[in-house]
């Protein structure tokens, strides 16, 4: 069976004080089911990615919350794996619809975090982490800065070269209407910002956002949908929360495994992709997935991205991050796994305006949960 | 594709002060996976069912938290919709053996709620509400008294016969050594029990408790299994959060609709039913159940409890929440929605000890959300 984005729609990604989780789902659902020619009617499952609803606002049961909201009495499922929660909440729908229970599904990522004090946040996502980590008093940009360092001192990656990727991921960002930011970046101003965790300043962070992201999953033909695209792999794998128990540092195991698996489910290699959207949630971030996804070899990434070869409109390798990544589009952490999908369907169909990849065939979409506990690798195609 | 329940488990539940959240996980799959006479590496999801662990304890990421306890590196996922989050978990897990992903899962159903103060779980479970309801200081409690009114004004049921409700299910659960409450009680006692939402006393009320249950799902001949149940039906419906906007409150339209689906898809009616485990939460909840589920006409069930229709060895129409339901058994409320299942295999395979179902054929399980804004079930076969 074949299985279809046939609507996608995403709200603008910033810090939306005057909106509510209620108007960001409405917005982003009714823009995919517009996109799709579909009524909410023809919806017959509601999957919902989010991670911090609970923690932050006290709300969880947000299956039936959003349902309700969209007039729905079809079932809805809340689906959590911390930063991963949009990616694993299209995996169980993908699922859903091969399996016959449902064909035509929504999957919803949300979160509303700037209505929150900053170490409230902060606290609260360490609930993706460890104990030993959490009552240590890690945070992730520390855990993030431990891979770095470790990548630096392994592969002779340097500071400059990760700035390079928030420089990129800033100027896709600048051409995307939707991105949290629009402003440019230099190398300069990102090694300048105020170090957070060191080798990682405030520019090598992407950003607490809020935001909502849908698509339309189905098997069916949808005569209305303006377009469609093929989900050719959907695959997920995990390991251990805390950095502490993993074999290796130089790279995320989990990010490896799901994509052996998502490649060869899809009968395709990391050379037939042409664009992604990768889990930058810190610059080092960026450069493991180019490794760990087969993009690059271990330890050349980072010169790579700070070459150009991922930048879009410069004739590279593959082009990462063209809605500006988690950095520049921003970071409304269930949101992310399902915006990157609204993306790569963009891309796939050529309506991305000033930031379209050339010749955008094969998109890939890579979701990570805390530190790489949990990986969602989508392939997608025209 | 028939879809089995081939291994099964649960913990004792109740104040289980000495045991950790890992640890009740460890005991609940592992006994599954002896169950089932397969490995942990032959697991190729796992399926995590929980409400409150980030409410009360910080700690989200649950599918890779248990995958990492486990020693598993296989796809994980956490599935909430309040309390029936256990029942969402393996409606996911079906439809995932379903769609040829996966061939063999693990569902586990867990929650630790004994550690934290009663009021503040009495909060977090208010997440599972309406925001009016949460806001305006509503508790679990004083929504089911409200149902449980409108059934006294609509039908004549009384406090007695809510109280029967009680009464038998605690003398199920003492029948059943995994049971938090091993002690009988009379009318008598629950209508002196302490008032608590009027009608509803404290011996009408599920108690907080701790616990772990499993299940091992898979559409494989598993031959070392001693034992294999078809789960030939799962559904899921959702309605309202709150109760000020259903359109009746004499039912729970959600468990309706899901029972619709549920007899449609096994090609059963409620008269093939032997045994059922259901959502009482609150014994107006029961009631609820027994009439929305087709066993008794509305507005008759409550008298047909009573009259020891449902009570095992009886010989009564249905026995109804032989495990002791969630009043008896306890209602840790992540793992409530797997322990129904554990307890329908074991009676369905006849090894349900003293209280087990003579000729149990066909069982129900009915998992329920909030008051009733997500409603799931499931139908087991020999």
């Amino acid at each position: 069976m074949k299985i279809y984005v046939t609507g996608s729609a995403t709200t603008a990604f910033g810090e939306l004080w005057n909106a509510s989780p209620r108007g960001l789902a409405r917005q982003a659902v009714f823009g995919a089911l517009a996109d799709a020619g579909i009524e909410i009617a023809d919806v017959q499952a509601l999957f919902v990615g989010n991670m911090l609803s609970g923690m932050l606002g006290g709300q969880e049961h947000l299956g039936a919350f959003f349902a309700e909201e969209l007039g729905l009495t079809a079932p809805a499922f809340k689906v959590e794996g911390a930063c991963a929660s949009g990616g694993l909440a299209l995996h169980n729908a993908v699922n859903s619809v091969m399996s016959g229970q449902y064909d035509t599904v929504v999957v919803l990522g949300i979160e509303k975090m700037t209505d929150h004090k900053p170490e409230d946040v902060a606290t609260a996502l360490m609930g993706a982490g460890s104990e030993e980590e959490r009552s240590g008093g890690a945070t992730f940009p520390g855990l993030y800065a431990m891979l770095a360092r470790i990548h630096m001192r392994e592969f002779g990656t340097t500071e400059e070269e990760l700035a390079a990727v928030a420089v990129k991921n800033h100027y896709h960002a600048s051409l995307n209407p939707n991105a949290q930011f629009h402003n440019t970046l230099s190398v300069e101003q990102v090694m300048k910002s105020s170090r957070i965790a060191d080798p990682l300043k405030l520019l090598d962070c992407s950003p607490i956002s809020d935001g909502a992201a849908a698509v339309v999953i189905t098997s069916k033909k949808q005569k209305k949908a303006a377009r469609r695209v093929e989900i050719a792999a959907s695959a997920v794998a995990t390991d251990s929360l805390g950095l502490a128990q993993r074999k290796t540092l130089t790279g995320l195991s989990a990010t490896q495994q799901a994509a052996a698996r998502a490649y060869n489910l899809s009968g395709m290699t990391a050379n037939d992709i042409n664009v992604a959207e990768v889990h930058d949630c810190f610059t080092i971030a960026e450069v493991l997935a180019m490794e760990d996804l087969g993009f690059f070899p271990k330890g050349k990434a980072a010169a790579a991205i700070a070459a150009g070869q991922t930048t879009v409109g410069k004739g590279g390798r593959i082009v990462v991050n063209p809605s500006g990544g988690l950095k520049g589009c921003g970071h409304p952490v269930g949101a992310t796994g399902v915006k990157q999908i609204v993306e790569l369907v963009d891309q796939l169909c050529g309506v991305a305006g000033k930031r379209q990849v050339e010749g955008a065939a094969v998109g890939l979409a890579h979701n990570v949960g805390g530190s790489g506990a949990t990986s969602v690798i989508h392939i997608l195609k025209k």
